[in-house]
């Protein structure tokens, strides 16, 4: 059986079976195929199901995968837990490729559901890959396939693959990340992991070329070994990112009650990062944060940071959260301080880095300039940009003519011609109910930064944690 | 001089004179004077230029603030730094109780400015109180007053007291914490601290009746003993919360170019916050949420924490990132997790704690006898709510019968019966630009939550640490 055609068979089917499909809109069964057409998955698909209407949503319903007359790519499993081993013997007599079974109740459950979860494995082993039990499945535009609730995740592809144990994460952060202008290869949540595991998707991701970043939400790991290796293999090819839950007890035990994973230690992990160079975060926002500025940020990129603010206390923050960062702020050189005191006030402003450029709204020429300087000093990579008004401040104090798009558009440009990387905070400013037009104005901008290959996140502390662990990773490819 | 009578006369000025007011609508010292009238400044106002037209927007000016013929409480000072001292001996000659001094250019840009500064302080010394220099003044709404660039401020009053060396972070610190719906008593950019300093605004502000929560920005504190003492003797009355800016070497040497301190040492603040009860936070976020948590959380709340959620990995996260936080999830005991069991379907849920009722999206009427069952719980004192939909979901996945505002109802109203508190986990969920009417009911719902008296935050990480901090001053406490 050839691996890498399975996979093709999984990710772009011709053919889609949905076993457990109904006529009923208020049942799982229904939302499935609902949701497959709402999205725009365009290849033959078969309802299943002995007790359905004639035909579902329009397509015409079949008793059994083993009745399709076609030959069947990929499988959705909908029916519950103990009717499961019958459809995997359907499935492998039919020469199905994969499956992925979104019900749950096995081995997260207890001995019975392992059981049961055991006797799958056993009829799938060598004749059809199983995704799951447990699990959302598949998203994948260029396959027409998405999550359960995933009608209107977005319907173009990119170049981020995630693979999730939990499902409703994969959700989430397709959400969080696509609204930051990300998109995706491929999300698979594989819930319980019983046949593919993170090992297989890793090995499949790290040749996809699709594919050029890869992050993982993982409860447990079922091949330590093998996972290390491809991990390892993948260092200067493509970054992997990890969010490893369940490092303590509270969370392991949670952990197991999820995907019925055995968690594991924090030190275990911190070496595997050290070893193999994927990149471990802590929480989600440090997930899509670190995906994004692997995504945007340049190859060369290092330590040596210069923060510009519009504001001191901008200056006094970047400069305790870069330290603590282990990100470095060398000191402007004379030569070059000489330049920007011609171009800044005397009072109010600081040349040596952090750069103060005493009010958030300098005008956009004088801004490009001070920035040139900056671009031109051989000493740092990377430029952080925080509390310079690029958007919303119309809708914050009522002045119109406020430079946000002229500024804008000046690191916009200027991104082009460096070879340095731009870095934004693009702060929510503020939450008020009364205000969103602020934050239409920030969503707009981040979007135009994300297309200019900008890194950008929404604190300060948030941006250089993601900007270290890019630095981070290319020190370990170096 | 009585020293409540100046600050009254300061927060609450019958009459405002504005040194250096201009006619000319791109000059600072007509934007101040356009500044408080658009905010509502409503006592006597006194534009003081020699060389200014008669009036400015309305208001006769006066050459000096010794030709004003009525007594002046507070004066505004915008004038070029070498001219501050001749304004300081009018406002002494005139019986002034307090000027703000907006002006940069003292001790922070090296020996002359220090000089200049001291010059003030002579002339000031126990016959009028400063401000300043180098900063965005007071904004008091109950008073009229606003920072400098601070017309459209919230001009209701509040509970909050914030403090701050640098003026932009004041109006971030507004905007922000307003608008997830805190209100301020008196916010005060205090800028280079030459004569008022940190010390003198927290006895002030520990005494006065408008303020419950006292937060701070600082940089170098000028009398530490006596600020060691007065944040001692606020324990158990008000928290104060502190963020110290230039903790670290980088930090520290932005701190002295932008207010001239003196930054110090992290050992010496942690010791001060361990001695003290003054919570200590790292960054802005954090300080906007401890704000926000300690004005909403209830007095009696312990660490002991229920997390329910609505898909497995929320409890894996909220299992870990509790327990680095050093908050308790105790088990719950056999009894309650039948109430539970017979409430929510054996598979896909989780009843030990964390919580995981399975779908982000269970009906209202079950969410609430579940959530009755949790407040029932005597072991536990908080109820973490995270990824159950309260809001949003119809503009993200197009299921207009989402039921989140049944949802939302129930935690508002289950927070009036409980002793316990809530808190809700507000993720932003997207940010995709197509996506705002969810950003839009996000902020609604968080007014709401807001107003019934429960804390929330837009991260787990973020909520938690907020909540964990209440814990730790509420141990100090007792």
């Amino acid at each position: 059986m050839n691996r890498a055609s399975d996979f093709d068979r999984i990710f772009y089917p011709e053919s889609v079976a949905v076993v457990g499909a109904s006529g009923e809109p208020g049942r799982p069964g229904y939302q499935f195929m609902r949701t497959l057409l709402e999205f725009g998955y365009r290849g033959r698909l078969y309802p299943i199901n002995p007790e359905a209407p004639e035909e579902i949503l329009g397509f015409k319903t079949y008793p059994s995968v083993r009745d399709v007359p076609d030959p069947v790519d990929f499988v959705f499993v909908t029916v519950p837990a103990s009717a499961v081993p019958g459809v995997i013997s359907d499935c492998v007599a039919r020469g199905v490729a994969g499956v992925e079974i979104f019900t749950s109740g096995f081995r997260e459950v207890g001995e019975d559901g392992r059981k049961l979860e055991e006797e799958i494995v056993r009829l799938a082993k060598g004749k059809l890959r199983v995704i799951g039990p447990n699990c959302f499945g598949v998203y994948c535009p260029r396959g027409g396939l998405t999550l359960l609730p995933g009608a209107r995740l977005p319907s173009d592809s990119g170049d981020v693959a995630f693979i999730s144990q939990s499902g409703g994460l994969a959700l989430y952060f397709v959400w969080a990340a696509s609204g930051c202008g990300l998109r995706f290869s491929k999300v698979v949540s594989y819930g319980n992991a019983c046949d593919l595991n993170e090992s297989d998707f890793l090995e499949y991701l790290g040749s996809d070329d699709e594919t050029k970043v890869i992050a993982a939400y993982i409860e447990g790991v079922k091949e330590g070994s093998r996972f290390f290796r491809l991990a390892r293999g993948l260092l200067g090819k493509k970054p992997v990112i990890v969010w490893k839950g369940g490092l303590t007890q509270t969370g392991g035990r949670a952990a197991s009650s999820h995907t019925g994973s055995l968690a594991g230690e924090r030190a275990v992990w911190q070496a595997f990062s050290r070893q193999t160079g994927a990149v471990l975060v802590d929480d989600f926002e440090e997930l899509v944060d670190a995906v994004l500025f692997f995504r945007q940020c340049r190859r060369n990129i290092g330590r040596r940071v210069a923060v510009i603010g519009g504001g001191g206390a901008v200056g006094v923050a970047a400069g305790d959260v870069c330290e603590r960062m282990g990100l470095v702020l060398p000191v402007a050189p004379a030569e070059m301080q000489q330049r920007l005191r011609a171009l800044l006030p005397p009072v109010g402003t600081s040349i040596r880095n952090p750069f103060d450029i005493g009010a958030p709204v300098l005008p956009a020429q004088l801004f490009k300039r001070v920035l040139e300087v900056l671009l031109s000093w051989e000493e740092i990579d990377v430029v952080v940009i925080d509390r310079v008004y690029l958007y919303g401040l119309e809708g914050l104090n009522g002045v119109p003519d406020s430079g946000c798009e002229e500024r804008l558009e000046v690191v916009l440009d200027l991104q082009q011609k460096t070879d340095k990387q731009f870095v934004v905070v693009t702060e929510e400013l503020t939450t008020a109910a009364d205000k969103i037009k602020v934050e239409v104005e920030r969503r707009s901008a981040q979007q135009r930064l994300f297309n200019a290959g900008i890194a950008f996140a929404p604190s300060l502390t948030r941006a250089t944690t993601a900007l270290a662990r890019v630095c981070w990773y290319q020190e370990k490819v170096r």
